[in-house]
């Protein structure tokens, strides 16, 4: 079975839920029967590429320029590529896609005063607190996506709700081939 | 057809052959077709991973590092990566092998002075005069493999002849079919 590769884009604010969302959607893809999937997490790729980059703007285009360089690569290859990162500018996610092409936007959306109570590993505290330059969201700018394809509310709906909302858009875009376990996942209750 | 990926790393001297030989190498293995392929070439990588980088020991390094990291990512995927890199160091290609695992070392000799006299970007003339700091082979070392898994050498075969030795081990160790037009090329004069 061969499909179409594409890159699926999870950009919003740290801990919004990028992450949790890239792996869950990982495993219900692979129950699909398609083993040839990638995740890029940002932090991951942080160290592996991008080590010498800093929080600057243009440190962190540069580090969604090679984020995309290397999709853009699997996906040519036919692979599914889930990548996490927050990906703040407009500017860089609109370079990524005009690079890679097979490319879904998905705005992993959260308030902020959900995740500055939520605050999992402490940041949003130490950032409102001034004690964190180039924290998006609080000390360093956030540009919103226009025009998502997808919109996640991870204050509203569970991560379970998110990954089929993005596996529906997936199958109509033609990315996913409609097989027996999606039948069955339809008519579920 | 699903074959296993695999990373055949061409490493020498500035103008040995390299990109000459992965961009033959490519169509051939196109010819048996066989799409999932992927070629990276040192520039090309260092314009899109790597501009930040200069020369030094270290710098090189992490150059290849990163590309030895995407190399990884596409061989884990199924695909035919060739990689044209002069990578001096011995330390980062072999590291380079214990990433990817599925990697074939291809020593891609060429003797210096005939390198000198070729001199096809006037190069080596521009370092042996001292005017090129960081000129592999002449102001910056190039560390030979000890033990590559293919060694060619062009000042004494075509690249057409380099590139079928290469040909020949992938199918020995299985990362290439015995296809129809393999057979004729066997049986060929």
């Amino acid at each position: 079975m061969s499909f179409k590769g594409v890159t699926i884009w999870l950009t919003g604010l740290p801990s919004a839920g990028k992450t949790t969302l890239a792996h869950l959607l990982g495993n219900k893809i692979r129950e699909e029967g398609i083993t040839r999937l990638e995740i890029l997490d940002g932090d991951v790729v942080r160290m592996n590429l991008c080590r010498d980059l800093g929080f600057s703007r243009e440190d962190r285009m540069t580090n969604i320029r090679r984020i995309a360089f290397v999709s853009q690569l699997l996906t040519r290859q036919g692979v599914i590529v889930i990548v996490a990162a927050i990906s703040p500018y407009r500017e860089s996610r609109d370079h990524a896609r005009e690079t890679i092409k097979d490319f879904v936007e998905v705005f992993v959306k959260c308030p902020l005063d959900v995740l500055v109570e939520r605050d999992v590993k402490g940041l949003y505290k130490k950032a409102l607190a001034g004690n964190l330059p180039h924290f998006t969201g609080v000390s360093d700018p956030y540009e919103e996506p226009l025009h998502p394809d997808i919109q996640i509310e991870t204050d509203r709906e569970t991560p379970e709700a998110s990954a089929m909302k993005i596996l529906d858009v997936l199958e109509k875009l033609g990315y996913l081939p409609e097989t027996l376990s999606r039948e069955k996942r339809k008519s579920a209750p």
